[in-house]
């Protein structure tokens, strides 16, 4: 039976996603994918899972297993509160919300936040997901520049000037497609821009904790608390399958998550909080991070090298001091797409950057490449693939560091 | 800073819940509860949770961590086959989707099909968290009577014929909240009216293995698979708190629910999921079920046996062979919620039932009552200080059974 005529108006919206139907390759055998945001199964501390079980089992018995408050499993709010503060982020269990992963952090915000037209300020390009948990709420989006630093104040105060926006959305540290990093100064310019227009930020924070070099930079709402909801995750530092997101916002914005939240799914795995409240609590993840960084380091230098040495001349790429990606932009007229089907023939893929910008015609000769799948021979290896294709398609020869 | 005025239209309307106002006494210490809907922790197959956790980290490694299908984690959806297939459900692993809980299926349900003002009909009374699923999508509610045997038929038959209903929710099985089950007749009334109408039915059915006595009834979908989702949980024979709900709809209604469940939480746990595979294929279940029927089956009857004794004889209540939930109702006129409150100060709780209907002043004589959350002697009392605070009320003695 055909009941395609009772689906919600919301939902004839959210329609065919392009990028879904170009990503559909990349799981063709052979394929090596430098298109997704995946962190490397080798990084999960595999070791201590059985371990980590055990004592959870041992020390909650049944109410590791047991339905719980929709805000989260007290004892991991618990252990979050000095994990937090590592970060930059200064606040208290009651404070903290669990979500099922930040993208459950992002639709329950949307559904408290988000009436039909409203407008949702993002960097241009964004993350994904972000826009994937908005969609159902039918944002419309007003886009903010961007340079090698992230966000540009300027561009975040016109924005506030012409518009009337609900809600800021940026992912200042490493983002996500671009590896980008927001310098502190910047971060202080937005934090006064938010206060004084009295706005609210998301900040999207998933990837601060792994940087290979340089210093930690504060997040933006620890220079203005009172207009920031806080996400982070353990998906990078612990295991993406767990489904563990981080909420800390403003109470009256909290309170309306809670009610949200508790439509959506009731609350998060408790199991798995628990799991998560040992290996924070225990000091495991203390011991974890030294060596996921281990990994994801020589995999990004591999990238880096392996850019300089096979891409043409005229590409420029981002250098970030962690993350998960990197951003490659080809001169001006560049079509990236075309080229992605040549890789593909070639058994590399990437994603085309244009699939990351709200507006049509942007990011056309952008690319974004991820270093955690794959170890550093493969990288070296695809990159060399890829510097072909597009040295093919410039007529030219590799780059700089050649 | 005070945000209130960025809140989403729909987000008013969720506005303050009475019935979690009045359940905010229910964890007063010394508290004895029939208020919730909560399985035992008893029930839980605590003594092979660790084997299942090391099974599941040997057998599948960091493929139990990782990120993974939206549509649910291959082994466990192929598990489900044969545990559905005792259930009366034929399908095959491709046609199921796994959610994190009944509720999250409900709320992508709701999120692919519900425009605003968009008709639901429900039970009268009806499932509260469905409502709660549901309200955030702005539906209006078509109620459709019941009796002991649960949904008039002609019922449905005329709310379909008065009104454009978008869907029909339905718990047709030892009902929440009142322990009903729908008689294999109507059920078969009901797939043929639905047929014929070309209308989209929700069978949630949470608790159709807690039977202590009689026989099975085959599911609606089994008559009419076409024309219904059909919803389950591993939350009453495994544990409510990994969130494991599973999801049975006609094609093109899945492949929104999909989507849309991409945006709330990417996937459902795959750890949790990996559990519950090994839990169903290791046959654990099988051992499992017995001990959790000899808990609640006792507990249900200690209930019904404490009815007949301390209840005035002016009450009538549902005897469902399974389930966790009694229906109680009082004579016309009675006001049930004052007499909650006296309840309460007497460390007895329960829900009244007008919270399960979706128009006012229906319901005021009825309360819900759960049994499976204390053992027998504790029942047993619980319910002698409620039929005394109702027989004061009344001005009558103890029931028939005395």
């Amino acid at each position: 039976m055909d009941f395609s005529h009772l689906l919600a108006d919301r939902t004839h919206k959210m329609g065919a996603s392009a990028i879904r139907e170009i990503l559909k390759v990349v799981s063709q055998p052979g394929m090596v994918s430098l298109a997704g945001g995946i962190p490397a199964p080798e990084s999960f501390p595999m070791d201590i899972m059985g371990e980590l079980a055990e004592k959870v089992i041992a020390k909650y018995g049944p109410q590791a297993f047991q339905y719980d408050f929709t805000e989260g499993f007290p004892p991991f709010r618990e252990a979050l509160v000095p994990h937090l503060q590592r970060k930059g982020i200064c606040t208290t269990a009651e404070e903290i919300l669990i979500a099922s992963g930040s993208q459950g952090a992002l639709d329950a915000i949307a559904k408290v936040l988000v009436s039909k037209g409203d407008k949702i300020a993002v960097e241009a390009p964004t993350y994904l997901g972000a826009l994937q948990a908005f969609a159902p709420y039918e944002p419309t989006y007003v886009k903010m520049d961007t340079d090698d630093e992230g966000l540009i104040p300027e561009c975040l105060e016109r924005v506030l000037a012409a518009n009337t926006v609900k809600l800021i959305y940026l992912v200042p540290t490493f983002q996500n497609p671009t590896g980008r990093t927001l310098p502190v100064e910047r971060r202080k310019q937005i934090a006064e821009i938010i206060q004084r227009n009295r706005a609210l930020l998301i900040e999207d924070d998933p990837y601060s904790a792994l940087r290979y070099r340089g210093e930690a930079v504060p997040p933006i709402r620890s220079f203005a608390p009172e207009n920031v909801i806080y996400l982070t995750t353990l998906s990078k530092v612990f295991a993406p399958g767990l489904r563990l997101g981080v909420c800390v916002a403003p109470p009256d914005i909290r309170r309306w998550i809670v009610v949200v939240k508790q439509g959506v799914d009731l609350h998060t795995s408790t199991f798995n909080q628990a799991l998560a409240a040992e290996y924070l609590s225990g000091g495991y993840i203390t011991r974890q991070l030294p060596k996921i960084l281990a990994i994801y380091g020589p995999r990004q230098e591999a990238m880096l090298n392996a850019l300089a040495v096979h891409f043409p001349e005229k590409f420029s790429w981002s250098k970030p001091e962690g993350g998960m990606f990197l951003w490659a932009e080809g001169p001006k007229g560049l079509d990236i797409e075309p080229l992605y089907w040549k890789a593909i023939e070639n058994k590399v893929a990437f994603v085309p950057g244009r699939y990351f910008y709200t507006e049509p015609g942007e990011g056309l000769s952008t690319m974004r490449l991820n270093y955690t799948m794959c170890d550093e021979a493969t990288i070296e290896g695809a990159i060399g693939v890829l510097g072909g294709v597009l040295n093919g398609a410039l007529g030219t020869r590799p780059g700089r560091g050649a």
